[in-house]
């Protein structure tokens, strides 16, 4: 407590939970530099940036381009020049004969050393073995008096893996683990947990730092974490925000603590009896200031689960909108749960100038919903176009005629509506320059209650990744959340129809969504099979016909826009089911 | 010559090139069984089948359900007891503590030997690191008085691989490959060589057996080979034929022309003096009759460039309706060469009864169009429908003028009629149950010159990877093979058009084709860059717009339906590239 500390085995570390953007090279390293310049005026000895933090996350195929590696090569090596008066940690792809998801450590504008991520995530929404070698061996940085180990992401969900070493053989008090981890709703626990086994079981600090911001399907929730020798979480940052954080780490914590851990003691010997070695690598001194400013206190975040699904699905949509150049969105307005929690989603990620609804009743649509969809635009604040499509309904059925001659009307019929809608949105899309935010939920998605090039039509598919049963909750949450009902409570009681025939009703064509969910939820997130889904109380007619939908709806959800990735499996590239599949 | 060859060393080898489709176990299962009756009746010691035979290829994300697993072990151990009287292998999921892609050996109705696949592709197309676990080591088999090494696919890329242990250090004198290769035009021309250089090196018969059919995106073309040890190619099946391709080979030759060879020597002694062993695992001598039939004499194959495509697209034209349950197609007839090439295609993979072609003339609609669509329905023999869109369309301006206001006509009105023609397409699709199939190509679909749910609306898109200069090419291959203008000669020659506004050509927006493709071809296929390109001959202007337009559409592909992969970089899961992408 009183305890006079040396200055010097206090290790300043930053952590710059930075949004970048795929391929935009120089404005990721102007990112950098403006968080390094930060990071050096408070004094740090390091500051850690998100892997790949140069290039943007994941950067995919622009990997297997030559002159995208080399342009990223010289981006940092004009950057580096830049990064005076702090260490910094910076996220680039190396070249060397071949090319690796590599971490630079730059030091008076110098690039020291270069390390090599060692183990790639290959599942789920990875494809790291597509395009990079692996790193062979870590090392550890000597920066002042205390003894840094760097590893990149999926190098720290390996308990033997580089943190091991770096710690146990390598002597390293600090781990700093540079993230692009995505984001889901289980994620954050998990993190906590492992992270802070691997603190404690190497007796070590660890720093994990985490990319912020929306890629295509994937949101980055930054959050970045600090746990000491002893596996408690003892800084953690906001979720989904763009901040530096900073933590002095007294790191004769380590050694105290070591002394009294056995465990270590014996993996070293045999490690070293097997002639292991972890290179050291001493970083020189910067040149900084002598005395360093006080850092202010600050609270471990927390934020409820609702808060924080709904700050996924806004930095989600911001992002996806804004990197893609747009500025307005378009969204079209039922009157149901879906658009109007899409509606406030995109107000809240863009500003309610930005937003758009277009109301587009057809001779089904209810006086209800019409009156719920204008209330709810009110309520939120923007502009609202109505665009009755009955006469280009009518046109549609007349064209239809020779052809459809008698047969009773059904899902043509049906589709034929929300077609119409999909062209209208597009048209005032390519008109105006707006991106069209589609509505559809992950239960319909799944099942394949949707319409192709109808309400499916759209840039990005914001609730993609939501099931109705949350949907429902985040409408609560929202208007919890202003005090007030911006969704009107009559859309969140009302039963859920899509309008496109006289008294429809989602249940009419689909099992009550709190049977539907949790089947999706145990057939598409856990892989289970009939059996064991039938075991957990659901009717067999009833999941069988559920896993029936959403086998043959596939192909539609192909063609389907990206949406963000909340729940461990989502509709996109985390699950690679074939088209054609004959598999019951 | 007149020598009397050893009965006991001439090895009769069948390979099986089947159709199988994913996920349906119990019919490939009764497949491969009749295939393995066909080799038996003829007398063959081996019958091969291809990779994954059981499951189909690329079985994805169905390797992630324990289920799918469970029966493929179940079925194929129901499969194993019926094959008798021909040893057989066949490819399978195995499950030990890991999934592996592996492969059965199958000897009078029991499982005698599992393999499992040692090098598992991660790059184009292929995603095997997602699922597998690789296999350790291999093994050869004694299949009466013959060696012989099996492996798999990806196994015989490798010149270190299995092969290669399997021949020097194993002493096997049949190299059996099981392969699900899919097709790409570059892509046989490679494996004769390849596969040719390892029966030299190694000094063996390299037979390899392939997958016919198509799946999702990719067309497996079978057309097995055999190498004799040489490498002189001595049997090569047709491409896209489901065929039982059967050779006498006589392995004394492998002993004999060892004999010749050194550097097989070396290898041998290195591999010994590190310890190298290769299992010899004894498959018992199954009951069959002593005489076999004499083998008919059989030419290699030949094919020119063009019919190889041409049954390429036909082949994954038929198998992704068929294999999806669909009987009929309904294809927009434009009187254009794209949409006529593909009514061509439909025909031929179907039957000209399940074809239904469909006009929608616009006001833009030239008199010469609706002529050429009618002559090439004619000259098919296709029902055709008329449906004129002019009506509709007014009905959808007359809507949006309270929106659109005064504002000058353009992209928007554009869109909203290709966009009326895809709702009706899809309307028609969905009271009649065919499957809509779209007619954009290459060239288009790389720079973005399609309508997102417009045109680009359907379930498969036939000539998504052939080049506009392809598809011309493939227009005069068709009515030189038919001996008559199925395409009319105005529709080759006419400078292609939208027929969107009055008097648009392609050129209007578009690079000439003739530069356009060369530029599309090098920097999609062969990601070269802009300096390349423009030294390669092309204005730098047109290059760098080029470059722009196909960055800038990648969201449109993402919601493209498949179509068959022909290039060696197809715009599917040959080439992901990020949505959102700053890189210039």
């Amino acid at each position: 407590m009183g305890e006079k500390k040396d200055e010097e085995r206090i290790f300043r570390l930053a952590l710059a939970q930075i949004n970048s953007t795929v391929g935009d090279l120089e404005g990721n390293a102007a990112r950098i530099l403006e968080y390094a310049g930060l990071a050096r005026d408070l004094g740090a000895d390091l500051v850690a940036f998100p892997e790949l933090s140069l290039t943007g996350y994941p950067p995919e195929d622009l990997l297997l381009k030559p002159r995208f590696v080399r342009d990223n090569l010289r981006v940092l090596g004009e950057l580096a020049g830049k990064i005076k008066g702090v260490d910094a940690c910076v996220g680039f792809v190396d070249r060397k004969e071949d090319i690796y998801n590599a971490c630079a450590l730059i030091s008076n504008g110098e690039i020291i050393d270069v390390y090599h991520k060692i183990h790639l995530p290959n599942y789920g929404v990875f494809d790291e073995k597509r395009y990079f070698q692996s790193g062979r061996a870590p090392v550890v940085y000597e920066i002042g008096k205390v003894r840094v180990g760097i590893n990149i992401c999926e190098d720290i969900w390996y308990p033997e893996g580089p943190a091991r070493a770096q710690s146990v053989v390598g002597g390293a008090e600090v781990i700093v683990n540079m993230n692009a981890s995505p984001y889901d709703l289980d994620k954050p626990e998990f993190r906590r947990k492992m992270l802070s086994s691997r603190a404690s079981d190497n007796v070590v600090f660890v720093a994990c730092n985490n990319m912020v911001g929306g890629q295509d399907e994937l949101v980055f929730d930054g959050r970045g974490m600090v746990f000491d020798p002893g596996g408690t979480l003892i800084l953690e940052g906001d979720p989904f925000a763009e901040e530096l954080l900073i933590a002095d780490l007294d790191v004769e914590l380590v050694f105290r603590r070591r002394l009294h851990d056995t465990r270590r003691r014996e993996l070293e010997r045999t490690s070293q009896g097997r002639g292991e070695k972890i290179p050291l690598v001493r970083v020189p001194e910067p040149v900084k200031k002598k005395t360093r400013p006080a850092i202010p206190e600050r609270e471990v975040g927390t934020c409820g689960k609702e808060e924080e699904i709904f700050r996924a699905l806004c930095i989600g949509t911001r992002d996806y909108v804004r990197k893609s150049g747009f500025g307005n969105v378009l969204i079209g307005l039922s009157g149901g749960i879906d658009s109007s929690l899409v509606a406030v989603v995109a107000v809240h990620a863009l500003g309610k100038e930005q937003v758009t609804g277009v109301l587009m009743p057809s001779p089904y649509t209810s006086a209800e919903s019409i009156e719920d969809a204008k209330i709810l635009a009110e309520n939120l604040g923007i502009e609202s176009l109505v665009i009755p499509i009955a006469d280009i309904f009518r046109e549609y059925l007349e064209g239809l005629k020779p052809v459809f001659a008698d047969r009773p009307p059904g899902l043509a019929e049906e589709n034929i509506q929300a077609r119409i809608r999909g062209n209208i949105l597009m048209a005032l899309s390519n008109k105006f320059g707006w991106m069209v935010l589609t509505t559809g939920n992950k239960s319909e998605m799944s099942v394949g209650y949707a319409t192709l090039y109808g309400d499916m039509a759209g840039g990005f598919a914001v609730i993609k990744d939501i099931s109705k049963t949350l949907v429902w909750k985040l409408a609560e949450y929202v208007n919890q959340r202003e005090g007030r009902e911006v969704i009107p409570a009559r859309v969140i009681q009302k039963p859920p129809s899509a309008e496109l025939r006289p008294d429809q009703k989602d249940e009419d064509s689909l099992p009550p969504y709190r049977d539907l969910d949790p089947i999706l939820r145990a057939y598409i997130e856990e892989d289970q099979d009939l059996e064991e889904i039938v075991k957990a109380g659901f009717p067999e007619g009833v999941v069988r016909r559920v896993m029936e939908l959403v086998d043959r709806s596939e192909y539609k959800r192909r063609q389907a826009p990206p949406g963000v990735k909340i729940t461990p499996r989502a509709l996109g590239k985390d699950r690679r089911m074939p088209v054609i599949n004959r598999y019951k």
